[in-house]
């Protein structure tokens, strides 16, 4: 039986796979990671809205009645187009249909000194991480000797004004002015700074100008600095410099660019600048007629002459379509039209009530828009335990204000100079418990 | 206006800090850690039932509506009872008042070498590090490519059968039976030894005897290889040693001992050998009138001449009676009478429909002491939120047989050989994908 090998199981590696349930093939599912995750929702893991596996669960858990998918948990170092097989360590693993579904990382355009400042959001693990350093700045703030420091932590730097980036910011902005309130005694959360840094000129740029328009307003209003034409020149653990200036702040966060994952190298295919390996009308790759490449992974021109977008709507039709080509190779029927994305809309949320959304020609914002993203997203989540947790989650949250995850866990690998504590070392001093 | 210091957020810091509510006098309760944590439910996180904001949540907003309790991030490193403060790092806190409740973490009986391999469970980071290795042992066995090998990564050894020790086991072997049915192709998950160590000559041995035997019998229903009267010699990367016999398992679980914090060497005072401090009939230090001890980092004979248990509810009744001997002495009234423990009852659970429940001449176990587990556990969650979704997943999961946090996440720092992987290094072999 013709062997299907899929790398990555993100939104596009779980619709290729879902959608061979009939065909009479072996799939194999490689990831480095034992979950699939719900990435549109990851931010609000990050700003302690949401639990870990509210948004994620485990790949194998969606193949359980699916017996001709095996789920492998491997990270891919390289493939072997010439003997058709994918190399993980020292394990070779043979293919006759290659699917590459592996998604991209954050990418610091050739800073990567920057990563330990400014941790960027893919995985759980680096929700967590960001989850634990926003909150325990405000924890360093609290103890925090001088109004100096004091203040530095409690500034937040957002840099990337793509959704992303706009979800990150209106949710620390509204964590700082209504999550914890009435918590600390010696610092009043609210008056935190959030500050969103665009290198363009205006923020969610994929979006209609009427909309960006509409989410910066948005933002400001919760408290926002939203700051454009700004690109970061440096970042450091004293904070950012921006046009020369230097903005003090001991947490930035990372929302600006994304690489795709080395598929281009493995497969010594062309790419571009980002990373993503560039195919043809079927999406498989020039001169690799049996290789596809997917997701974020790929460059594909299937949007009436134009790039795909990075979305999951994008991802999960480019599966289902590879899927179809695969089938159809092997039942030896002609194959399917090349591939065409239908793009349904786009959605971003800025904060409660406050969101934007288009549709075609359909465009929202405010109230309207932010309870269809609430509606989309509960329902574009997979299982109906999830759904129904995130729905009670927001529900308790509208009703309290207060996200429901705030634990600091983990390593903290934050650089921090001593704080509750003077800097004349030796004698030490006597730390005034303010009322 | 007095300062009374706390030192640990657990059950019994807050329960002292909540008791001086309406008490003319400053709080500060310091924690190394922002949240608080029912630890009885610990282990659902560690086998996937549970994410850890259903059981923890940030310990200042336990405080919001009490103004005169300040929380503080910080790990105390001493104290000097000259001077009356308390210290941290280079940071000195005075007090009037002392209350030391910083519970115990788990111990190797000198065998701290074994930690590496064998986890203990105190702790939120600990849960998810537990979580993480138990489920990539299954992913280890699924990729492994001899039998030999697959059967040590499905050996899952707990060492100490006391209510966690007989939980975890209980909780293992409900996973690999049902948790995880029909997810691997290589691999059948039921197949895995779930072997529960015990140096003593029952499980359980703080409960009747009877009821030991309820649970051994119901964990050997479940699966689970009860063995008593077996002290461990030795526990490496390959397994542990029990009276002479190697057990080959990549998974040991460390339940059998704890040692309290260091509070007495900080105090100087007179401790056990599990490291808790003797205190006197109000719960002071002898010597030290204004310096409390509770919780797990006491020794107390307030329970008819015995010692107080290291119970829950244990810690609260201590958390409120060191309350009120502050709060006479601060508006100079009469001291109360000696504290007494007064017993509830106790609880264990070994799986679905299977627990052991004792209230002093009453019995139960099976089913009824099950349901009664359960909602003595909802109900004494902390807060409504917290309640409803544990109730909620506790209802999925008894409809689904499903545990739904099953994510590997962080590093697994667990010494592993290469599984996946022939010794043949040099030339990669092809792996026979089974299906």
């Amino acid at each position: 039986m013709p062997r299907v090998l899929i790398v990555g199981g993100g939104f596009a590696g779980v619709a290729t796979a879902k959608a061979l349930r009939n065909t009479s093939c072996r799939v194999t599912l490689i990831d480095q990671r034992n979950y699939y995750l719900f990435q549109p929702l990851l931010y609000q893991v990050a700003t302690a809205g949401l639990s870990p596996a509210d948004i994620a669960g485990p790949i194998r858990g969606l193949f359980r009645d699916q017996p001709n998918v095996r789920v492998v948990l491997g990270a891919v170092t390289d493939v072997d187009v010439g003997t058709r097989e994918v190399i993980i360590r020292d394990v070779r693993v043979p293919y006759d249909y290659l699917v590459i579904a592996a998604g991209a990382r954050h990418s610091y355009f050739g800073h990567d000194e920057w990563a330990p400042f400014a941790p960027g959001l893919k995985q759980i693990d680096d929700a967590i991480s960001i989850r634990s350093r926003l909150l325990f700045a405000f924890e360093q703030a609290e103890n925090a000797e001088s109004a100096a420091v004091q203040r530095e932590m409690l500034t937040f730097v957002i840099v990337g004004g793509g959704p992303t980036g706009v979800e990150l910011a209106g949710a620390i902005a509204e964590l700082a002015h209504h999550g914890l309130a009435h918590e600390f005694r010696a610092i009043d959360p609210s008056k935190a700074r959030v500050i969103l840094m665009q290198a363009g000129p205006r923020i969610l740029p994929t979006f209609p100008e009427s909309l960006s328009r509409r989410a910066a307003a948005a933002l400001t209003t919760l408290g926002v600095e939203v700051v454009t034409d700004s690109a970061v020149e440096r970042i450091d653990d004293q904070g950012v410099v921006v046009s020369g200036c230097r903005v003090a702040a001991r947490s930035v966060f990372w929302a600006a660019g994304v690489m795709a994952s080395p598929a281009a190298q493995w497969l010594k295919a062309e790419a571009d600048r980002a990373g993503r390996v560039k195919v043809v009308k079927d999406l498989s790759v020039p001169g690799l007629p049996n290789v596809f490449a997917i997701g974020d992974t790929a460059l594909s021109n299937g949007w009436n002459g134009n790039p795909v977008p990075g979305l999951a709507s994008a991802a999960k039709q480019q599966g289902c379509y590879v899927a179809s080509v695969i089938k159809a190779r092997i039942e030896r029927r002609p194959p399917p039209a090349p591939f065409r994305y239908r793009h349904a809309g786009s959605l971003a949320t800025v904060g409660r009530k406050a969101a934007v959304a288009e549709f075609g020609r359909l465009r929202l914002f405010g109230a309207p828009a932010w309870w269809v993203w609430g509606l989309v997203h509960v329902l574009f989540l997979s299982g109906m335990r999830n759904r129904m947790v995130v729905a009670l989650e927001w529900f308790w949250a509208y009703l309290t204000y207060r996200p429901s995850t705030r634990l600091i866990t983990g390593e903290i690998p934050m650089p921090t100079r001593s704080t509750f504590a003077p800097s004349t070392a030796g004698s030490p001093s006597r730390v005034a418990v303010r009322r």
